[in-house]
């Protein structure tokens, strides 16, 4: 490793620590670019295995409140995948990285990519998750969650999932 | 260039040719990982310059309705910023690429990263932008509508804007 790639590295380091996202780094920071490397929220606590098939990753950006309604990025691993449901007031997905799966009841598997933005109409049956090979990263926005949340049904199977053409 | 870059290459602009995004590509897309580079959400409406300093861009993800609140990528050229203003419902950011600055009014400015999350409290006067020599882009959810978007003050001046140590 050549000293230009040591420093490239050491600077990188600078942003990565963890435990230092609330450290002020110094103003020469303002000149570096390594924030634009890896996932946009990481992944952080583990989706409850009740409501999805594979390891899923929740990661609470704005809990639910009065002024503002509840945020999170959620990752599927690859092949990981929600089970159907509904959300009575509707839902936003904003997809952040990778590739994956989006079926609403009846209709064809869509494939999502980065920057796809999804409106599940509230009351419509669907299901969300990666591709098998490729991880997925998305944001969920509920809406008018003084309605509800979500309502869990069963498990996609393997002949839905893989039902993509 | 080399037969394995010609490939990459190919594969790339497999995905990033203009008025493809709707086009479903072939199941062997499927392992190509080509959506991890680049911006989340690409810029596309040049913002007012009634409201803002430098070049901005708007890209509308979801527009107001009474199901889903308004949501859209803002996008900063380095030294860009919007003037001070205030949101009668409240507003978050998501940092989703770049480096940037927050600051509310009788606050030292901010730095925000990627992953970062803000809150503007209903009525707090405050403004966001770029860094002076990095790009910014971030999600804003704007919530509870029915109350109002946003009030329109003054700029930030120059000032202001180096005031970050």
């Amino acid at each position: 490793m050549n000293l230009t790639a040591l420093l490239a590295a050491a600077a990188l380091l600078a942003f990565r620590l963890p435990g230092q996202a609330q450290t002020r780094p110094k103003a020469s920071a303002l000149a570096t670019d390594a924030s634009t490397q890896g996932p946009v929220f990481p992944k952080e606590e583990r989706a409850p295995a009740a409501n999805f098939t594979g390891a899923v990753y929740v990661h609470p950006l704005v809990k639910d409140n009065a002024t503002f309604n509840c945020v999170s990025s959620v990752s599927f691993e690859p092949g990981a995948r929600s089970h159907w449901h509904t959300h009575p007031a509707g839902q936003i997905l904003l997809v952040t990285d990778g590739l994956g799966y989006y079926q609403e009841a009846g209709q064809p598997v869509r494939l999502l990519r980065k920057g796809d933005v999804i409106r599940a109409q509230p009351g419509v049956k669907h299901w969300h998750g990666a591709s098998p090979r490729q991880a997925l990263s998305h944001i969920a926005l509920n809406v008018h969650t003084e309605k509800g949340v979500v309502t869990w049904l069963q498990p996609v199977t393997d002949q839905e999932y893989n039902s993509y053409k």
